[in-house]
């Protein structure tokens, strides 16, 4: 046996268990975790400027790869960093190896000033999590993190390492674990699902989690062809396959008035993948629940079931021999003059390029986007499942780690953008083929809504100035510029149709900022 | 009585209470608080465009003001964004009103995408907290926190905010409490010290907290004066007052090598509002606790004692009538030449306006300033109390809406400029006048010496390239530019101290990249 430290056995451990990228910002206590990565040549190193890029990274690279990658994160504080992106990798419920370097062992009781409790912040997130106590065992650790990030339902498996137990000699590679299959949906829930398409009245499925792959699109759309069925998309799905060749639904809206339009009239509501839709906030006077009174609700799959294989199941009993419904290709006729908060969005359907993986943060500024997209060519739609703004980049940035192969287009609000601007960073580092269209109205367009939208009292020149971002202008070109992506502005249809046909076309990362008229 | 929501008297009460700030970066849940800013003119709203900066500044502006600022962040992912400069602000003792918006308090039970257990969140922060539970008790709620905050040792005060408390009509103003005053030393305490500072062998006396102001260092230098006894000043105070006119005394060094060497041959340790000195990270067979072996520890005051009283108490039994060593001006001359990491702090030392706020995040950039600066007219120095980089730009940020007329400088390094950079952006909306010294050297400097230090073999190239900036290199001008802040270049010390004189004479913020040698 080769002599390795713990550091070593660790990320050997890792990369036998197929994690074969680390998004990392580290620090001192992680140096000999550092150190040791030139010792795994199958280990890809992936520096983020912030740790809020390198967890959203994480996230973005899973959806994509369908395995976790790990992060390196120093101590509480950059846990701290990380914990937004990785809230919405909770939401989607995403595999992620967290790796959070802590102060040696013994050292602790000092309460040095980056000694912080740890564990509550692990807590918070909700999923798997251990204290590695020793290299002998830290090998063993990193196996069973994998396995436990993608336990049924991915989730996120922190693991604390102590630097003493990275730099103590005496490190022992694991071996893979056994991976836990999707949990198999009982024969007596398919026949409630079949009982409840075929019944009287209005029937919903509301898909999500694996629902929203081909598979599980193409048994839904069977469903409905052949009972009448609606069949809507969760708000945030983690991955929508979309576009020509592909059935398309519609997904739930965000706001709750368009929600309780779209479910009207529901007397049955199957839950295929997707939690039971609430309202994303409360309002005051307003129903938090948005199931239609007296509707019935049934669940033929839970996160992390075979939802697939449960509609395809339900299918086979109602729907033999029946073709699901395709979209055709339908792109939008190019167009022209000055961008508005519609036709961007005519101009990336009416030139989206193949299998692209998209990215969207576009906010109030991206509701067009289902619409020009859906007869374009097929695409992955990786959406904000946690509400936590600033994931748009980093997830654009991972998922072109996943897929180096594949144009990735990230739509990216100027407010969620400055969450965590630094990611543009990683993407020229890395030369990912990534284009970023900045949307640019200089505001918080949707908090401008929302103030009223909640009852406010929205008139107040206070009020509306903590929703106002064009005091003064940023400029993205130069930012970008300044983090190493090429950038260039938009201010008409034209302009953005050259510009993001020569984004395409040339190799590594570029950003295009859209100037959209302010909101109303 | 006026008829008001929770959100109205909330903000009364902490307008009430002294806080005359609130720092915000706030979302739908916070809707009512910000329409209610209109209705309590006494209160500023600083807009932040990510909630590191928002916290960072409340630090910033506490540490300068005395008192606290409020901040306004948006659920459990906001606050999580802010947590990293808020750990700062625990370890600087900061007084912080943390205000965090969470969903209706009837709407926890539906697990919207934005709902987190916020709890696990106030935990990490080692302060007070409270959850509102009523719109006619949430005033009073912010009376308590805001004197919580103030309780002897200044801490974080969180109070959760619930969307249903805050517009809920019957809000109650509620008055000032009583602010618990410092804890007045034991006269045995004393005594011990007198003991120690006039024992056989070497004392040194280690100052933080409130020692560090003027009375402190005046006593501590007296004391000093009369017995030989060694002043060393904590490694990161929150605030060190410095310069011509007053004591100068050197810092406890950050590396543990440094400072057992300023340590060594010490038989009495006498803390003066400091914590006994520990390494800042633990390293492979190095000692954690840097106490000299055998060396006596005594406490004259902890954190949050009356420890300038302690002090001038010890001074008027050991060294009555005796005067304090004031350090007389004595600037350095203006250098000339290509910039080095000695050379620029020079330019600064040699410019330096009265009563200047020093920002100090300069991390090994900066290793010349306290010797450049000693001499120069008397400033404020706030540094990075908590290690988790990222505070330099926002605390300059807060210090500067605390002391508009007074000029407020930061160095900055490259590497921790990018946590918070878009703190840039208030300084610019809020036309503070800010000097940014951008200490360009492209790369993790720090962390090249560390995975030395650590043994860490760093020969890797993987390794490396996780310790580097350039590639591509950060261009901090388009930068700044980009987010409103007129921004230079400089390379050579004439360039610095044409530029550096430039922005104190022009209002408003400015930054000057100072382009300096890589690190060897």
């Amino acid at each position: 046996m080769i002599e390795m430290n713990g550091a070593q056995s660790l990320i050997q451990s890792l990369a036998d268990s197929g994690v074969e990228v680390c998004f990392g910002n580290p620090g001192t206590s992680e140096m000999h975790f550092v150190a040791a990565l030139d010792s795994v040549p199958q280990m890809r190193a992936v520096l983020g400027l912030f740790e809020g890029a390198v967890t959203g990274a994480a996230d973005g690279y899973a959806r994509i790869a369908g395995k976790p990658a790990a992060t390196l994160l120093h101590l509480g504080p950059g846990m701290a960093n990380g914990l937004a992106n990785l809230h919405n990798a909770r939401r989607a419920h995403t595999p992620i190896v967290n790796i959070v370097g802590d102060h040696a062992t013994y050292h602790h009781g000092f309460d040095a000033p980056l000694e912080s409790n740890i564990d509550a912040l692990t807590e918070w997130l909700e999923g798997w999590s251990r204290r590695s106590e020793s290299t002998a065992t830290v090998g063993s650790d990193a196996a069973d993190a994998v396995a436990a990030s993608m336990d049924s339902a991915g989730r996120i498996a922190t693991l604390v390492l102590p630097a003493d137990v990275s730099w103590g000699e005496g490190g022992v590679i694991a071996g893979p674990r056994d991976i836990s299959p999707r949990a198999e949906v009982s024969a007596a829930r398919i026949d409630s699902v079949v009982g409840a398409v075929n019944a009287e009245g209005r029937t919903t499925l509301l898909l999500g989690d694996a629902a929203c792959s081909e598979a599980g699109l193409r048994a839904a759309s069977r469903i409905a062809a052949a009972t009448g069925a609606q069949i809507l998309v969760e708000t945030f799905p983690a991955k929508l396959q979309r576009g020509a060749g592909l059935p398309s639904f519609e997904r739930l809206g965000y706001f709750a008035e368009h929600a309780t339009e779209q479910l009207r009239g529901t007397t049955q509501l199957v839950l295929a993948g997707a939690v039971s839709p609430v309202s994303f906030f409360a309002y005051p006077g307003k129903p938090s629940d948005l199931v239609p009174d007296g509707a019935a609700v049934t669940t033929l799959a839970s996160v992390g079931d075979d939802v697939v294989g449960a509609l395809e199941a339900v299918a086979e009993l109602v729907a033999p021999g029946v073709e699901p419904v395709l979209q055709e290709v339908n792109r939008p006729a190019l167009p022209s003059g000055p961008l508005d908060v519609r036709n961007w969005a005519d101009v990336i359907g009416a030139l989206l390029p193949d299998d692209a993986i998209i990215s969207d943060e576009a906010a109030t500024s991206g509701w067009a986007i289902p619409i020009a997209l859906a007869g374009a060519p097929r695409h992955d739609v990786l959406t904000l499942t946690g509400g936590a703004i600033g994931q748009g980049i980093p997830v654009a940035t991972g998922a072109a780690i996943a897929a180096p192969e594949r144009p990735v287009i990230n739509f990216e609000a100027d407010g969620s953008a400055m969450y965590t601007i630094t990611a543009l960073w990683t993407q020229a580092r890395e030369q990912l083929n990534v284009t970023t269209i900045l949307l640019n109205n200089r505001a918080y367009a949707i908090l401008r809504g929302e103030l009223q939208r909640v009852g406010a009292d929205g008139g107040g020149v206070v009020a509306q100035s903590m929703l106002d971002l064009s005091s003064p202008d940023m400029d993205y070109v130069k930012i970008s510029e300044g983090l190493g992506v090429p950038a260039s502005r938009a201010s008409t249809a034209e302009e953005l149709a050259e510009q993001f046909a020569a984004a395409l076309a040339e190799p590594g990362p570029h950003l295009i900022e859209v100037m959209l008229p302010p909101p109303s």
